[in-house]
């Protein structure tokens, strides 16, 4: 089996650094909460999702009666049907129906991602499926950490971490840079304290400060969605999907 | 007393995505090996340090009679004077001179954060120097690494973190950012055996295939020098000179 290099890109900006190898996977993680609340979208039957970068544009599709959930520096859009919760993801209202997307990091960062290589969604909450679904290709993976306003942030780089662990369990993965060593070994620092540790960090008092930390006990949480978001002509499409 | 921040910079294009105070004196570092190298120049008598981004220059300068010190993709240039380790830098032929000094990351980086305020020169050799100092000064603190072509390096963010440390037990310091609490964590994890640790990283593989990595153990030893190197005008010039 020929070697698959794991890579982390700490943020944004710095995807242009990278040396990207044909065939590799990107996996944009932004898990405070982009990727976290649409794999829950998709666990609760949404048939795809629009990532939406500007607000104008998801107002614009809002008006012609799309489901728009989206935010902006952490607080619901006041147009739009559901914020940036996973939880407001758990209704019945959404299933069979395109979403539109729109937050502050997340989507910029997919769609950035996916004009480099092919583009799955991780969180914590898919992390199982995930790497599953990742140790049955034959491809690199490069993690795509969304940050906070193109900047480093410990959740989605911790993410990163735990993800580079699950796969060097299985055959041929290889770490490939100083980002995947210090993603790696940041998160077998803290894995047993991950709440308290990520509880700290800034967009984590960012939600407390607005309310909203209610859901990163769940954003933490391995195995809570069965979702494989894969970005397919613009759009997120669940690979898992019945 | 005010509150002092730390902020970190993990890589140069992520300059532009901070939130920088006027009046916060920005460190660069580049631990290996331009910001030690430069330190060890200045112990060893330099007068100044040109730090030059580009080889042509440096050859043009070499012509006019300065003494050149550099290397591109960590090998010493073949025209110049000396490469990039600090022990070239120990010879009386340097005291007194103006220097030329090109490298691969170091040079650039220190260019860039000169255009945004105050910049010092910082590195595990004058970390006791450095530290003294900036407790004295009313300024925030950011630390530029400089990494390698533009992304993130191990041994630079862990200086960062070793310098987080010694700021935080004087008064006035706090953390600014998850980049700063990671820096600190992950030094805090490792810093019982930096040298094993750091040998892993990229660069110090990088030079040990070129056979130049008998300069480790000295890059990662705090208290070697007693230099500050400052910017000033284009040039470094040592606040510690007598």
């Amino acid at each position: 089996m020929p070697v698959k290099t794991i890579e982390v890109c700490l943020a944004p900006p710095l995807l242009t650094t990278l040396d990207i190898q044909p065939g590799s996977i990107l996996v944009v993680a932004d898990v405070l909460r982009a990727t976290t609340t649409i794999c829950t979208a998709f666990d609760y039957g949404a048939a795809r999702v629009f990532p939406c970068d500007d607000v104008e544009t998801a107002f614009a599709l809002k008006k012609q009666g799309y489901f728009v959930a989206g935010e902006r520096d952490g607080n619901r859009l006041d147009f739009a049907d559901a914020g940036n919760s996973p939880f407001e993801m758990m209704h019945a209202e959404i299933e069979g129906r395109t979403l539109v997307f729109t937050t502050t990091n997340g989507t910029q960062a997919i769609r950035q991602a996916s004009g480099l290589g092919k583009t799955v969604l991780g969180a914590f909450v898919n992390l199982p499926v995930l790497v599953e679904w990742l140790a049955g290709q034959n491809a690199g993976v490069i993690v795509v950490c969304a940050g906070w306003k193109n900047r480093f942030s410990l959740e989605d780089t911790l993410f990163a971490g735990a993800l580079a662990e699950s796969l060097l369990a299985h055959e041929g993965f290889i770490l490939q840079s100083d980002e995947a060593r210090m993603a790696l070994d940041l998160y077998a620092t803290v894995r047993n304290d991950l709440f308290g540790y990520v509880s700290q960090a800034s967009h984590a008092r960012r939600l407390e400060a607005s309310g909203q930390h209610d859901s990163i006990g769940y954003c933490l949480t391995p195995g809570k969605s069965m979702a494989l978001p894969v970005h397919d002509s613009g759009y997120l499409v669940n690979m898992r999907a019945k």
